[in-house]
């Protein structure tokens, strides 16, 4: 058995059965591999940008890592901005990345560079393998690394030698951590806390801001906040009570005014998303307490429904009524989406400037999962909807992407029209980096002259998204008005297959 | 004065007046004082590789540093594998990444990552700015580093806060370090290589691959070889003594068979590209000795012509004529290329697998200038090409690219449309990562498996450049004939705008 094989094996015992890749020379063998075990499916995406979002989908909606295969140092650059983000879902990902041969790697061939100083910065865990013996108790280690809790990236660097060296044994299922219960020294003062003095709240992120966490929490009776970068929430009406906390500081600091206690549940103390002249960085009131309930790395869920609390959930809002016609604009968009998306749809949410607006009016849709922005490294949005579309095959993903984000890696759509997926783009197309006219006033920077204006302006030549899906195998259209964006969404709703809306705000 | 303005004065003062950004919140004062310095020309690009891959392509053809404007760490992290390519062309490169505020750093906010870790593998100099007050003499040093010859990138982090806080003066312009002339002790024995026992060659990279390196060498009467992944080369007829050397190990181990000694000059004793099972990583005889004439930062062509040799150079060979029609081939296609290529026009090389036939014809093509492949990271064709095109305006720019590895960094082609950029692109589309069924042989994988190919095959679905890229707003046709390909191609070099070709073969 190869070393190459030998990985596979090991990945397909530790659960793994899904490989993102876009391999090269030094990945051949396990390229090779793929067809001696046929239980580990290889799925193609153009750019290793592509390879990385989507892990961080799947890994969200599965719970499970899936693993990427990079090409050397370059390939495992390309994801690095993806990895980033999905460190900061703390998704489990086995990152595997070829290297040249190990007699080969001295001459500083063209693609040689340093694998492991790429891999350390988003990644929990790195090791280069040494000997190809080693590869079965390796690529356990890295699976069991993985998924210590919350979750990391954990990078395996495979010189090329080893994958095509006989190996040893395959390794085991690795024995997994799991999320411990927080002590009950941590609960008690908490629980007094909420029974005591000054208006409290919750604050919830990681694996808390699911179902289970939103109706522990809610059940506390106090008023339920969301860390607006958490991996994966519930949303729609049920949830509506649960506010997700605003991206400008002055915002948040409006919805947590008043408060003298925020409860942390597997999050830090909220902090503005970036740092402004005159501003300081956290947003709870300067005198807020801020005792943590759990830990990222603790089971949040059950230390919340260890506080008990029987108090009923507030109302749920009310359905919204689809519009007839009228100018499509962000507004009237989120009106149609929240009247139409169905139960259980997954929604990557990448609309950057045209957030707010949508996500007020999801809370008025069936229930659904949002998967957020983690890490602000745009481009995420496609491939974490391609990699949530992997992992629940039986569910609709809506991707709402802004059409300045969805550039970075439009290579996605590439890999949902050859792997078939369940998806819906929408594309937010204001044609411009719109959030930066905003951030621009607010660095200080003043008005925005016509030189600056034009490093802002995507619309010199406007994209046509339309084209774009098309030339990658997606079927698209173009939506202008409200009658026009209700006709083609619901018909992509009924669609099996990939399609895209460019929507012209 | 701000940090901002003082930088963009600073890299003014330096002989820096591009650069090519993506830039986020925390570089909005640098895109605000493009208004207050108009001499700064920003240009704006869709994905951060693009602007590493243009700025390479740049220096290239100016032989000075652009600079580029990233987004904090994870801008970065898109711009590596163009930046790991720069590295290897030792392209002079002045990154400026923007960092959180100083204050906001320490809270992890989603977009926080370690810049510096990102940075340092692909750059020779990485400083992060500690005052604003510094400002100018760090990117006066940013850009006198940037060019300590051979050149290679160098790194500023620039903190928010720096950038809009007051300044203190404007950097004076560097004082530049050049190359060196290798001392006579390393010319003299060289010489009496020559002269002596046994048939000896020269080896050409850095500096020395271009028209007055060529012509020095031939003079000495030896065999030419050179560097295959040289930054910039001279090609065509007059220089078509001067062999490339070949991809494959077993190729360049012919061209070079028998020999006793091979100078170098700038460049290092040539290695395969990959290692391989059974087969030593080294093209030139195991006995032939590689005297070194100047090292890669020393000057090449000064080392040359102080060896003196009034050899002729070679004879040429003799213009290809114009095929009437036929089935469009890579060697039908390369016949035509070499018939049409106008003198003096820039050539951005990232065929890959269909890049033998073509470069071989192009041996009769008029003298133009080849921009090969350099660190093998895929993705730079397109932005070298967008690079070139702001460097030489008056030269007509062709990008040969691959399909596999156009779709790496294909958002290149909007800043081509955005900048009117001269630059024909033609699309090699073979709908395969061709090379890798080579390759997969090559490293002992044995036969392609039905789901190996799977990972290999990009023709399904088909990708449709010409769509592609007018939904760039590039205007694009498909070629499947000789006569089609040879009409748009006519049709393409009389224009002043950018197209592309799809060449289906």
């Amino acid at each position: 058995m190869t070393g190459a094989e030998c990985l596979l094996r090991t990945l397909l015992e530790g659960g793994i059965d899904l490989c993102l890749m876009n391999p090269g020379t030094s990945e051949m063998q396990f390229v090779s591999a793929l067809d001696r075990v046929p239980a580990m499916r290889g799925v193609l995406c153009l750019q290793e940008t592509v390879c990385a979002g989507a892990a961080d989908g799947y890994a969200r909606m599965s719970g499970r890592p899936a693993a990427t295969l990079l090409h050397l140092g370059p390939g495992l650059a390309n994801a690095l901005s993806n990895f980033h983000n999905a460190r900061k879902a703390r998704s489990p990902i086995v990152n595997i990345v070829g290297e040249h041969s190990t007699a080969h790697l001295r001459y500083d061939a063209p693609l040689t560079a340093d694998v492991e100083a790429f891999a350390r910065p988003v990644s929990g865990w790195v090791k280069t393998l040494s000997s190809p013996l080693e590869m079965g108790e390796a690529a356990r280690q890295a699976i069991a690394e993985s998924l210590r809790p919350p979750g990391q990236v954990s990078s395996l660097v495979i010189p090329a030698d080893h994958s095509w060296s006989e190996s040893g044994a395959v390794g085991a299922a690795p024995e997994l951590s799991v999320r411990r219960l927080p002590a009950q020294a941590r609960i008690e003062p908490v629980w007094q806390t909420i029974a005591g003095a000054g208006p409290a709240a919750i604050f919830l992120g990681g694996s808390a801001t699911g179902a289970a966490g939103l109706r522990a929490a809610g059940a506390t009776g106090l008023p339920v906040f969301l860390n607006r970068y958490a991996a994966r929430v519930s949303r729609g009406r049920p949830w509506a009570f649960a506010r997700r906390l605003a991206y400008f500081p002055e915002h948040a600091e409006t919805m947590l005014a008043g408060l003298r206690h925020l409860i942390l549940v597997e999050a830090d103390a909220p902090v503005s998303f970036f740092g402004y002249p005159e501003r300081r960085s956290t947003v709870a009131p300067e005198d807020c307490h801020t005792p943590l309930l759990a830990a990222q790395d603790e089971d949040g869920v059950a230390a919340l429904m260890a506080l008990g609390g029987g108090a009923p959930l507030p109302p749920e809002p009310e359905p919204l009524n689809l519009p007839g016609d009228g100018p499509l604009t962000v507004e009237s968009l989120g009106v149609v989406l929240a009247c139409l998306l169905p139960e259980g749809a997954l929604v990557s949410d990448e609309m950057v400037s045209s957030g707010e607006p949508v996500n007020t009016a999801l809370n008025h849709a069936a229930p659904h999962e949002l998967l957020p922005v983690t890490g602000g490294s745009i481009g995420q949005g496609l491939p974490v909807a391609v990699g949530a579309a992997l992992a629940c095959p039986d569910r609709k993903v809506v991707a709402l992407e802004a059409d300045g984000s969805g550039m970075y890696s439009l290579q996605a759509l590439w890999t949902m029209a050859r792997e078939n997926l369940n998806v819906v783009t929408i594309v937010f197309a204001n044609r411009r980096y719109r959030i930066l006219d905003v951030e621009m006033q607010r660095t200080g920077a003043g008005p925005v002259g016509p030189r600056a204006t034009e490093m802002i302006d995507i619309g010199r030549p406007a994209l046509d998204w339309v084209k774009l899906a098309q030339g990658m195998g997606v079927e698209a259209s173009r939506a202008t008005t409200v009658r026009e964006f209700t006709t083609q969404f619901e018909s992509a709703l009924l669609a099996c297959s990939p399609r895209l809306i460019e929507a012209v705000l």
